[in-house]
């Protein structure tokens, strides 16, 4: 048994600093690294994906809207097309910044609004697919199990990776608790592991009601930005390699083209 | 004979227009496209990616320092690494839009304060032949002969074109006049014409002074956002193909290794 | 009788111009000035509330989304405090510039998306008639009548000017025809004279499906910066006069407190 | 005897926190507050106003160069016009987002670069006082004793407060050993406090050299975004309280019209 476990890194800004990529990146196997848009710049993207390849940890391109104010948190509406750009334009500069590693990405997964957009929008999602397609057909897109992203990545012929989050709860459909909401955010490090332990091993969340949801997924999300970020994905790894679960990156095999 | 005809282009921004892309792109063989810091945004580079590959038209980045206000003109003191790591987002931004156009990237031509720059400054000019080689070595960078960026050029082992400018005056040490003093500008279209010929068919350029400099050139730009931008690049044209010079992109053949 | 007439000016930001704002400073009695969001730099800002001030035209702010790439045209969702906050800073930077004219503001109108959310959104027009009470209470806020942002200048002891549009098509409950659908935009400059005539001096507007609605107004708006903006607002400009309309800026006694 | 104790506060920026500014407001008398070009946004500025003027600290504008990127710390070349503009138009968005906390402003403190370039070039300096004249004559501007910036705020007639710093070293001539070398930033918070009570009670400063320089000040700094900025910050209110220094800020008449 394997899974992957991902992090969202590289969200500062010149002088601003958010979340824990030093720790991190010695903790998840994907990295998916912010492009400048809703967070990043091109120094700290090269110093990740510097310090991603030297340990072996993929990465990916972490896509969002052109907001740095917003954090990429806000749903802004663009034309389809216009997103579809936006969309490549990020991944092509991270290829650029990957190269000084020699390190091709492996994976793209939207970031925030056009995360969650994106998982329920088909056209918003077709176009995210588009740009992975046109820019490189051999990068997996990674989203919600049975999302509108799966089945853009489907007809767009592309690798596609389900993700499943360590530290959020489920409600009974599926969907997540939205933030805001009580118990909303996982913070306790034994609980999200706890959670990645069954999402891992039994393709189940236990939910806000107390019943289960079956979740199949391939890779594991901690929230890099959160206060206990680096708790939580120690507790996750240890959990999971106490089980004999090996932590690996995705890989096309691993993902199989949907 | 021939010799490359290059323009400044897609360096409007959202909704705002610059410059005369439209007709440009079908007078030049080489579009140096801004790439979404100084101008440009995803969809224009999308749209000029396009546009060029369809009329046979060269693309080339046309980097910037990170400064829409002051449209890549003020010379922003960086730390070296930082500016490679810049240059280098800005080509893999373009190249993933070129993609669309299956229009690989023929050379890089930094803008503004940034050809100034790296005109003279090893340290620029050697992190902005740095991150051409670290994207894409067999790119063709282009600047000023006998610059600092030729030097840096040959150093890295990177093909370089020497660049003429058709409407702009030298001086006798083979510099520009500079912008704001008089005549600096060569707004007529018959006097630009005729500065383009003399530089593709005798290596030589008349000055301020009366005076004659050597400039044994590879490429001419003429100015997109001038004007009378239009007018001037069809008299070029008009003027190199009328005594037999062909107008064709620069090729790594072309341009050879320094 | 008399009645105001305003444009939207000073969008252009650094080296992009957009609009024609040394035309339409000239046949305008109020100019509503973009403050450094959707468009807009402190250095135009500061050219056109001296150049309002020179000809006896009213300064207004024209605050927007922090949307530069989206021109303020797209709807961004924000916590309403901080929209009334963002409000807030655009007038004030306005202030200060309009200071340089010894020009105190006399208005505001917001511009694009928060213009369009603000209509029908309580929260946001509240927010935006916080953000003016709060800087000066005696400003006028300007929107369409019957609005929720009639309604918040209302609540808020504000003064309020109901606006109409020249070249815009009405439909029958006195919403405009969306941009996109045929006949949205009022080309003609005769065609707008005659809309302007109408709300003038009938308080009615000829609507799509050729019957009228009653609209009374305040002020009538010509958008800068369509092409044929300055002979529209000339035509406008001209049969007013004709028929004995005087034009002036809004005032706080034209503008009832409502 | 009494004293000005500063700090520059608000830097953050939408998602992104940079500093202290919850414990430096209460241990400081002035908060120079960013205004959203260096960093800052508009609600963070009304966060900071409401706070400061609960605790009769008072406010001042920190206009920065519209750099969002390098923090304000690159020099960036502008016209001298347009550099008085930018600044205005900073002074008059603090100015409003101020009036929600009924706290008219008290002075004007330019940020790193924009410090650095005022205090030695007179144009600039120049251009920063026309600003703050034009926009408040009663606001105090703050900068190195016998800097530019005090001879321009002469020329203007305006109030001039002279800052020392508690954290950095100072060389014979009275300028600070530039941040990079060796002991330019006192970090020990008793060193610092010494440091403080030299310039509040002596008027000399001890030089890397191990002389002294005499430097008259009104208001002492403490840097807000190092990391032991709040033990700093208390160890030199203490010092002062425990020798009968009273720590209050600026006034006109404190800061003498030069």
């Amino acid at each position: 048994m394997h899974i992957d476990l991902n992090a969202d890194m590289g969200e500062g800004f010149g002088a601003y600093r958010i979340g824990h990529d030093e720790e991190l990146v010695g903790i998840v196997t994907s990295a998916n690294v912010a492009c400048g848009f809703h967070g990043g710049d091109s120094t700290i993207m090269h110093g990740l994906a510097v310090a991603a390849a030297a340990r072996g940890v993929a990465l990916g391109a972490h896509p969002g809207f052109n907001d740095l104010w917003g954090f990429g948190r806000r749903a802004i509406p663009m034309p389809v097309r216009e997103l579809e750009y936006m969309v490549a334009y990020q991944i092509g500069a991270l290829q650029a910044l990957a190269a000084y590693a020699n390190a091709p990405l492996r994976h793209v997964k939207p970031h925030g609004a056009l995360y969650n957009m994106a998982a329920t929008d088909a056209a918003y999602a077709g176009a995210i697919a588009g740009a992975v397609r046109t820019v490189d057909d051999g990068l997996i897109l990674v989203g919600p199990p049975g999302s509108e992203l799966e089945k853009a990545a489907d007809l767009a012929g592309l690798f596609f990776a389900r993700e499943g989050f360590c530290d959020r709860l489920y409600r009974e459909d599926g969907s997540l608790v939205p933030r805001g909401e009580p118990g909303a955010v996982i913070a306790n490090a034994d609980a999200a592991a706890l959670q990645a332990l069954r999402l891992a091993t039994e393709g189940v969340a236990y939910t806000a009601g107390g019943g289960k949801v079956k979740l199949e997924v391939d890779t594991l999300c901690v929230h890099g930005d959160e206060p206990g970020a680096v708790a939580v994905a120690k507790a996750v790894r240890r959990a999971l390699e106490q089980v004999g679960v090996e932590l690996r990156p995705l890989s096309p095999s691993v993902a199989d083209a949907v």
